[in-house]
């Protein structure tokens, strides 16, 4: 159901979901014809499985590849493709930026221009971080007339611009042409509102162009993604529960921030996450808890270190099952098969266990061919905070 | 298919549709870990499936615990949540009350207010109608200028309130505050338009309070959902064929009766409807045919009764299939498992039998567990109709 839908028939309860996110879940075989998880030992997943409703979701569409955006987004509710973030507010979430409702955050790129000022190496060599910080610091000493800059480094050649002040506006274009051999473009106004806001964008980066063109290997930038932090209804105030989000990473922080989400201080490791969990059960009715490790394998294409990841998460199974949450659901944002070393669209795994009026299924196991058997079906994964809704008791009747 | 595109591509035709809708069909396993439809002995419908396309139907969306009113539009292919009907509406076909399109009808709930006129009970102890049938004849005594009024007992402490008028309007709030402790509200209007329906009610409940306030122990009234018949579009119209119901209770003629079909005269069990079906065979393209037993079991909590009940209705099954309609299909308009003793969100086992073009299934029973794995997947109960349309030959190409 949509969230008006959701805000209209949510009522308040005493039960608690619990919501383990393993990022970039879903897998693929490799040459020996079987996936991460069908590799992995994960006999708590499997028999949990058993017990369960499984199914594979959907993160956005069929075909469509997520980000770590939608693909969250998706899970807690939201429709991925009608709430949308910016890059530029994805990467002050990802460096724990703290964005206020009027910044203007852009994601800019360190780039190589030739003496024509054409582009040509987008990212200058992929410059290191060590490298690129300091030409932020750099950056920070521009300044523009009634807002405040703010220049950080994220990670290589990638870095954030965040303007703020009053009356800024996104309604302005990308300062980058996306291409080699193309000059830097200037940022354009789509409405007659944002043309002060494109005015400050442009005259910004002719004065970075005046600082950084003697630098070697980065002697230009580009900007884009340029996007406030987007207007969302409360998750809280939709279900009428205390909702709070564990992770070790800043964006998943962010991104739950961003729905209106407690984000509990926690260390850097799952069993940190744990503890952090355990200590404030009491305190919320929704946790969302998130595992990074099974991502980045697959990123790296890292098919083995992937099954470890998996194998490491199932011996916290039992520990999160044993806190006997109303409603247990283990789901991913998106696929990260290790043989695609990427994110994919491949439908994801999906495990929801609840406490009472639970029919059963016939699942044998937690893993892509088991589940997509399963009771659940394939279904999108916006609808996986409903299905948790009504379990656990907090939906109301809808008609006569 | 929307219902817009249904109308663009129907065609008249020969063919015939049987719909049985078994009331509350869906279940839940009790502690033996099977459900009422696994453990009933149900061979006619079991061995239908396996000749027959099976699913699991969602009446409204995923989490949602449908009312008769949403869960009956869905299988006659309304989208429940595009056309709504209002409670008040519902409690008039609920009693088979003749309501006309322009009539006001609202809910009405008999209750105790204390000497400050604060409500201490919201169902004045749950009257009993026979108490409550002699408040309603004092209640018809009120006059307002304009309009006729109708106050009809319901059952216990619920009424039926309608007004019949010219410029009556439904933009008007409840009259009920919904909690002890508070005073019975006014209704007020949400639109200018409706002033004068907002003043009219308020003026009959201020006469209704008169009436009743040395009566004991409803000593006042709270009026909510107060609604008018919907606009509907007519299903006969939309899919080029003359349609019938068969319902021994008022409430699910009366549904039948908004989206035009024709109610036929029926008994009180259901072998008078199979009667009833069989003498108007001919007369008709499109069946309804509603069985009650099963939901007021579950509603009950009776687990036993249910499966009674099923296994009830299992042996009026060869007569239907004996009918050999085009189409025929068994389905729910909600699932009312015993353990929940009410509505509940689940999807409805469903099963679809074609004399054409059938492709086969393997489903082993009919079942929550086997229709789950069905061909037709878990999908939306509003499409029900559509798949109807096609195996009757109803249906022409979209496109060239």
């Amino acid at each position: 159901m949509n969230l008006e839908l959701l805000r209209e028939l949510s009522v308040p309860a005493e039960s608690k979901i619990l919501l383990l996110v393993i990022d970039g879940l879903g897998g693929l075989p490799n040459e020996s014809g079987r996936s991460e998880l069908e590799q992995a030992h994960i006999q708590r997943l499997d028999r949990l499985a058993q017990e369960s409703l499984c199914g594979l979701t959907v993160p956005v569409g069929v075909g469509v590849t997520p980000g770590s955006g939608p693909g969250h987004l998706a899970l807690f509710g939201y429709d991925p493709e009608k709430y949308t973030v910016g890059r530029g507010v994805l990467e002050a979430l990802g460096i724990d930026f703290d964005l206020q409702s009027t910044d203007l955050a852009a994601r800019g790129n360190f780039c190589t221009v030739d003496t024509d000022g054409k582009i040509t190496d987008r990212r200058a060599g992929r410059i290191e971080t060590k490298h690129s910080a300091p030409l932020c610091d750099r950056l920070s000493s521009i300044k523009l007339p009634g807002v405040q800059v703010f220049v950080e480094p994220v990670k290589d050649h990638r870095f954030l611009l965040v303007l703020r002040g009053e009356g800024l506006s996104d309604q302005v274009t990308d300062a980058d042409p996306q291409r080699v051999g193309a000059k830097p473009m200037l940022s354009r106004a789509l409405s007659p509102e944002a043309e002060p806001t494109a005015k400050l964008i442009n005259d910004w980066v002719a004065q970075a162009q005046k600082l950084l063109r003697n630098e070697h290997p980065a002697n230009m930038l580009t900007l884009r993604g340029i996007a406030k932090h987007p207007p969302m209804p409360s998750l809280p105030e939709i279900c009428k529960f205390r909702a709070a989000a564990i992770a070790a990473y800043p964006m998943y922080r962010g991104l739950a921030k961003l729905v209106g989400m407690d984000v509990l201080k926690t260390g850097a490791t799952f069993a940190d996450e744990i503890a952090t969990l355990k200590a404030h059960w009491d305190s919320y009715d929704f946790f969302f808890i998130h595992f990074k490790r099974a991502d980045a394998a697959g990123e790296d294409g890292d098919f083995q270190e992937k099954v470890a990841a998996l194998e490491e998460i199932d011996t916290h199974i039992d520990d999160l099952h044993e806190l006997q949450a109303d409603v247990f659901m283990v789901a991913g944002d998106h696929s990260t098969p290790a043989v695609v070393a990427g994110h994919s669209w491949h439908p994801v795994p999906f495990l929801f266990h609840a406490k009472n009026f639970n029919p059963g299924d016939t699942t044998q196991g937690f893993n892509e061919k088991a589940c997509a058997v399963g009771s659940l079906g394939t279904f999108p994964a916006k609808e996986v905070l409903s299905l948790a809704m009504a379990y656990a008791g907090r939906l109301t009747k809808y008609g006569a």
